[in-house]
């Protein structure tokens, strides 16, 4: 029986309870101050941000980088908001397929929801990868687009994270939304690449980070146009025609954006090829990752980890002189909330 | 022997010899006037147009479009710039092959290339439909993305239009260069949704409409992500991943955009789905069809034309009040060059 990394996420979200503490909900929000990135400590990693921002945007610097030509490329998962205990697309499509299989005697049938309704470790032990991306690919398509996404948005207003026990879209890092904003306000424009469902990214993705659709990449699977009862409507298919992650996420910027970045943020080996791609082009670029560093604040995993590996990435970046941004000693806070760390 | 529509296209450019007179070169301009659109005479598509920019854009009107829901998406061949005698990318492949095949005894085997330098109408009605994809994918594949776009861009710098004689980059429709600035000046965002080849198109898009590369939708191959020689690049590969037409064009509006446009232009009945699916949207909405009816000053065909068949489409857009314009009529002028129509 073949054990992923896919299988190996969902026994450790099985295994994750809630907190029986109840902390309060509270809603994002951004300081306005002087500082366009308060959250973050005196350090290398704003040392350089600030420093290749102000290069590349200051007329006549060398370093001048034209306005069409500035294009930041961020992955999601980890870079932009947690992973842990599991990438939270994959806790909505356990939650989804649970509430399917009650319409559904077929998917009631599949081994890892019946494993998960057992609650017994063992029972977990004998689903396949091949279980669960049926459940997954069972609770993708079938529906229209528009449909979906209502699905997703009903999921993000009722669903808790089981360790903070808040809404997933709070758990969005407060550093890389002044970083997005301070980019911004400098004309760089930003973009989402990552190996996450795109319909699925998309949901939240303007509303918790202020990145429209439109540049959002990731993950696809095939849709159908229909007419039906007189409407045209996309039909989301089963299976992925696309996979935005390794290789897949420079060929993805080349599909979707049809430019090279000048400025890319990942997290683990699966951004490599991106910050590859990124420094690859002329002129100046700026590479980063987000080094999960900090066990009390968020969680602390790197080359060992089946979520968010970092390994080949590290020593590239080490040695290539990209940053490396350590959450635990550069991040004031990590999530907007105040209830939150 | 199937005879296709890409087949027709061929014999057509095959068929039709540049004009012995020179026009002279002139550069595009646009005239700066308080008159948004001055090549618009007044008219119901002028109306159409400016009076749905006005309810959508106008604060506090019950048609009021948010800014970031103002998706206008357009057609490139025959829609904003000309169509014939073949498709402009076509006469590139075929240019592009002939000076490969100097290089490649294989490809000087190819019965279209053999054909079209004997001149002999015979020998072109022994060329299959396979033969032509053949050539295509041989001309677009095989080298890393910036290489292909170099090889386009010089292609734009040389190759001149049969019928006359300037830079195909000259054949874009000044009317439609006001109505794309004019919406942008209403902050809608403008997408190309083109069924040609998305590295093409972006080449010469950003320059000839101020539509940047990351804004194109189009036919696309796939490409492959490689370190040579110590650079990443991203390397063409043959054969087609997505073809962006017909039914494509929602799916790929869905899949690159991921909102549903409110303002859509097509010329064909390979652009009737996407005016479709806009249509099928909530609130306000814009669809235009481009009506070639000008032989004298570009050319006239729609029902039974092989290039830009325009059919159904126009049974449906009559049938449902759609604009549909008629260059004939409509345009003071089709292309910005002083030197032409």
């Amino acid at each position: 029986m073949k054990r992923s990394g896919l299988l190996l996420f969902v026994l450790a979200i099985a295994a994750c309870s809630p907190p029986d503490s109840s902390a309060p909900s509270s809603s994002p929000g951004t300081a306005v101050n002087a500082d366009p990135l308060p959250s973050w400590n005196a350090g290398p990693s704003r040392d350089a941000i600030v420093d290749f921002v102000q290069r590349t945007t200051t007329p006549g610097s060398p370093d001048f980088i034209p306005v069409a030509e500035r294009i930041a490329t961020f992955d999601n998962d980890g870079c932009l908001w947690s992973e842990q205990p599991a990438y939270f697309q994959l806790a909505f499509a356990i939650d989804r397929s649970k509430m399917l299989a009650a319409h559904s005697p077929e998917l009631a049938e599949n081994p890892l929801l019946k494993a998960l309704a057992s609650g017994d470790p063992a029972a977990l032990e004998t689903v396949t990868e091949h279980d669960v991306i049926e459940l997954v690919a069972a609770t993708h398509s079938g529906m229209t687009l528009e449909e979906f996404q209502d699905v997703v948005a009903n999921w993000f207003a009722v669903a808790r994270h089981p360790r903070f026990n808040v809404p997933y879209s709070q758990l969005v890092y407060q550093p890389m939304l002044e970083l997005l904003d301070y980019l911004r306000a400098h004309e760089f424009k930003t973009f989402i690449v990552s190996g996450g469902g795109v319909d699925f990214l998309r949901v939240f993705a303007e509303q918790a980070y202020g990145i429209p659709p439109e540049q959002v990449v990731g993950t696809m699977g095939d849709t159908k146009f229909e007419i039906r009862d007189g409407n045209p409507v996309l039909i989301k298919q089963p299976g992925i025609n696309f996979v935005d992650d390794k290789e897949g996420k420079p060929v993805g910027i080349a599909r979707f954006i049809g430019r090279r970045p000048v400025f890319a943020f990942g997290n683990s080996d699966g951004d490599l090829q991106m910050l590859q791609y990124t420094a690859g082009g002329d002129g100046a670029r700026f590479m980063g990752y987000v080094h999960h560093d900090d066990a009390e604040r968020e969680w602390a995993y790197d080359r060992d980890s089946h979520i968010g590996r970092l390994d080949k990435g590290l020593d590239e970046a080490t040695e290539r002189g990209w940053t490396v941004v350590s959450m635990k000693d550069e991040w004031k806070k990590i999530y907007p909330g105040e209830g939150l760390p």
